[in-house]
């Protein structure tokens, strides 16, 4: 029934349209507002019911949406950067203290472009845990400790990323994780624009279709929260928007069948993406930043 | 009337389908060959007839086609390689001398992945111009001058490639350029697995959509071969095939118009394009070091 | 008679301390500033005298001296900012109009460390050439064209440094160079840490000792300003520095020749170099945008 | 009373040197072979009284030093792999049965050239661990399982290499594991071209001064074997070097403490040290997959 989306947003909108509701899906409660051109859409899956229609888990999905990401001015950047980490901000301190240590975690693949945004942002996280530990006078006592880790991905390590984030959760006991991936979209217009942020985990190798077992308070014990960019788009997405361009109505659950069965193994993404993830980088590193 | 594809090869077969044709194109000879797994097809533009058909220029095209290119064993890659190596040299062979200088250009983005093919090969290569200059004495005097440039694209530099390139034939007055870049092709099958070498110059960003002025012997005024290997689909192509598996005919000429009204600057590329680059990578640059 | 030193503020030091000079140098003139902890010195060689002292070209270099370089508050980092694109847009005015195309040359080798200062901030350069030619309506008549050329070292491409520049001078024409290099330092305390602007042009590969010709006026018709760091010691400095710890003393020059003679081929760097190279890009970078 | 160096071979000689000893050291058993120009070095510390001397562990320490790594021939690189992994795999199948796991972690920090050894060889291992956990048709059952680890470098993620490694054996449960570092070397010679092999474990950041807890089973509870390259060489050598060559002659205990207390925290590397360490990555992991 759905077209590949990892954004809680566009679940919400497919099911909306599949089941010709007008009026809120059962389980789902949804909070919008803007800030100039920055538009915030908060998803809250309150139970069961809401979680098996979205396929997602009972939880907060926030979802900032950038009008445009190149060539922003100072003043836009560090507004939408306010924005961000105001956002996350809040949900950190929903879960732990003041103090309480955070593991960043960087998902996904260093060496293809589009999977690349998780480890980038790691490389600009300011770390402060061995700071803390090694020289705690030429530091800030309010400063959180803050420890990352880039783990890799299957095909580079042999290793699932579940394995090798417990055993440092186990050694390192930080309080929370936040995890950090590409994401797919279904629109456009969301490629290198949007952040998603969600309090109830993530699923390593989510965008680019090689899905591991989710790192989340269910697996690794303690809060995982996830963010993510959306960096590619499903194949079936470009193939259906196109058949609608050229007023082509197909039966689409026919469709998404029938290319899964094709093993169709692509990912469609921007031929700027280098470009889109290098700036989305600044920000969200920036933010997260700022956050602790 | 085409889908957009790169490879001479694949022009042909969709000249020939769209016009009914079961005989060969006016103006276009063809020549197989089969080494174990390895295909060669050689077109060959003969005449403005023929270069109409395909629209590309007279000249020689070569494919090699790899069936597979994970996991090859010594020997394979040995193999493919030599066959590599072979056509090059005897293309090369047709333009200079024995002791003609040659430099090497690699084209296209090394910040995205689908795009660095170019610019990974030339890491690669034995450069001795410098050696031949300045230290002969520790080298054989039959290896030939080779130099190489990675020019980086028009929206990192803001030059055009063809700017940067006439400028070092004017200094460095090499008497060949090897000129190497990511393709588009319209078949799944041949991304990261086929070889194409023309000795009909090459248009810069070809592959993924950008295109520039040509570097040829008419702009550059010496030969210059081109070597490319398909890197990403269009997004036209994967529309297209995936009506074809739903059953779905429809008038492919008036698809592609839309797509282009609608500017979709998307590109299409398989998950482990990554791995895929690394491996042809290899295989190139130690088939055009042995060419030397 | 020198410690090899890039930095004209050192030789001077040297020469007045080589010839027991209590006055200025004959043909050199000196001003130095504070503004905080920023400490800025002129050089100016003012005739052949002061030239052939210092053993460098009539022409201006200012030095910029931060106090540490690492966790620089926001603040301070914009004040470090400010203070060097004020010095290098007065030297650029004093050569081009507001409207002149200037070209960016990133010298080093990306894959050496300390060699990669260079190549680096041109990743971070605002480009603008091809936008203005080719989208002249989307971007601000006021906005200089910046285009910008990494083109590697002699021992990657096989072709010296000024043969690629002066090709693309020659293609591009632009009214002036900014050419940005490594450095040799004989301060240990200057390494990451300091930047010199100079309006004479620069000799590539000159802090990592492989010097080719140079780049400047006399070689390209354009002036060329050269923006370096110090990043490298040279081996003999740290010798001999050492010996002034263990109060030997020894003769200098034999020592420097001593070194020469055994080809001590080595570079000294700071463990950290990665992180002091990442910082005063960021510095560099930014500057010189505002600059344009 | 010892120059800086992590060779069991070199601090050796400086024992014999500095103690003035003509036959072996009591503990220490000594074995050289020569292959064509490829030398072979066995040390084995057998009690504590050899390992007080060396003050490394007990165990076996194996160098290969090459003569020259540049422009090897295709045979001549291929004889320096083989010699290299019959020794690696005698070491290994002394330790675990041929089908144990095993775990690589490369050590060192990607973005510092000279530190970069170990985390370069990783990225050329043939990991096999997750195809044959999830695809175990698709491979040959004599091959042993491989995964492998950048845990990077404490300054990038807050955390111990002790600590991540740690988690990962005891969640992926490996029978042996393989560290590859970079080290320090006295002796100019060996920079690029010595792989030291030992069965004793390994401290992540010997080579760069950074040293951290070791690995080994003494910590792990798993045999360690350690590879090495040196890459850097101790400011104290080219000091008491280039004091030689001027034939001063100095207490050197008292110039190694001087330079202790005034935290020379330099590295100083060859000017070619990429070049060095891409030659050497391409054999020592070539050797290592040949080992399994």
């Amino acid at each position: 029934m759905f077209f590949r989306t990892d954004l809680a947003v566009e679940r919400r909108e497919v099911f909306k349209r599949a089941n010709n509701l007008n009026d809120e899906i059962d389980g789902i409660k949804i909070e919008t507002s803007l800030l100039d051109d920055i538009k915030i859409t908060k998803v809250k899956i309150e139970n069961e019911k809401g979680a098996n229609a979205l396929k997602r888990k009972v939880g907060n999905y926030i979802t900032i949406d950038i009008n445009s990401i190149n060539n922003l001015s100072v003043e836009k950047e560090r507004e939408i950067i306010n924005v961000f980490s105001k956002e996350l901000k809040l949900i950190i301190n929903e879960h732990i203290d003041k103090d309480g240590e955070i593991l960043i975690v960087g998902l996904g693949n260093l060496n293809a472009t589009p999977d690349s945004f998780g480890a980038k942002v790691v490389e600009n996280i300011e770390i402060t845990r061995h700071i803390k530990l090694f020289l705690p006078n030429v530091i800030d006592k309010d400063v959180r400790g803050v420890c990352a880790i880039v783990p890799g991905v299957l095909g580079t390590t042999g290793i699932e990323t579940i394995e090798i984030v417990k055993g440092i959760v186990e050694n390192v006991k930080p309080k929370l994780i936040i995890a950090i991936d590409s994401l797919c979209s279904k629109n456009i217009d969301r490629i290198g624009k949007s952040i998603q942020i969600s309090d109830t985990g993530i699923v390593p190798g989510g965008g680019v279709g090689n899905r591991q077992e989710e790192l989340s308070k269910d697996t690794l014990g303690i809060p995982v929260i996830g963010i993510g960019i959306p960096t590619v788009l499903d194949a079936a997405t470009i193939v259906i928007d196109t058949l609608n361009i050229c007023d082509i109505r197909i039966n689409e659950d026919e469709l998404v069948n029938k290319l899964k069965l094709n093993k169709f193994n692509f990912i469609v993404t921007p031929k700027e993406i280098d470009t889109l993830i290098e700036n989305i980088t600044a920000i969200v590193s920036e933010g997260i930043n700022m956050s602790f």
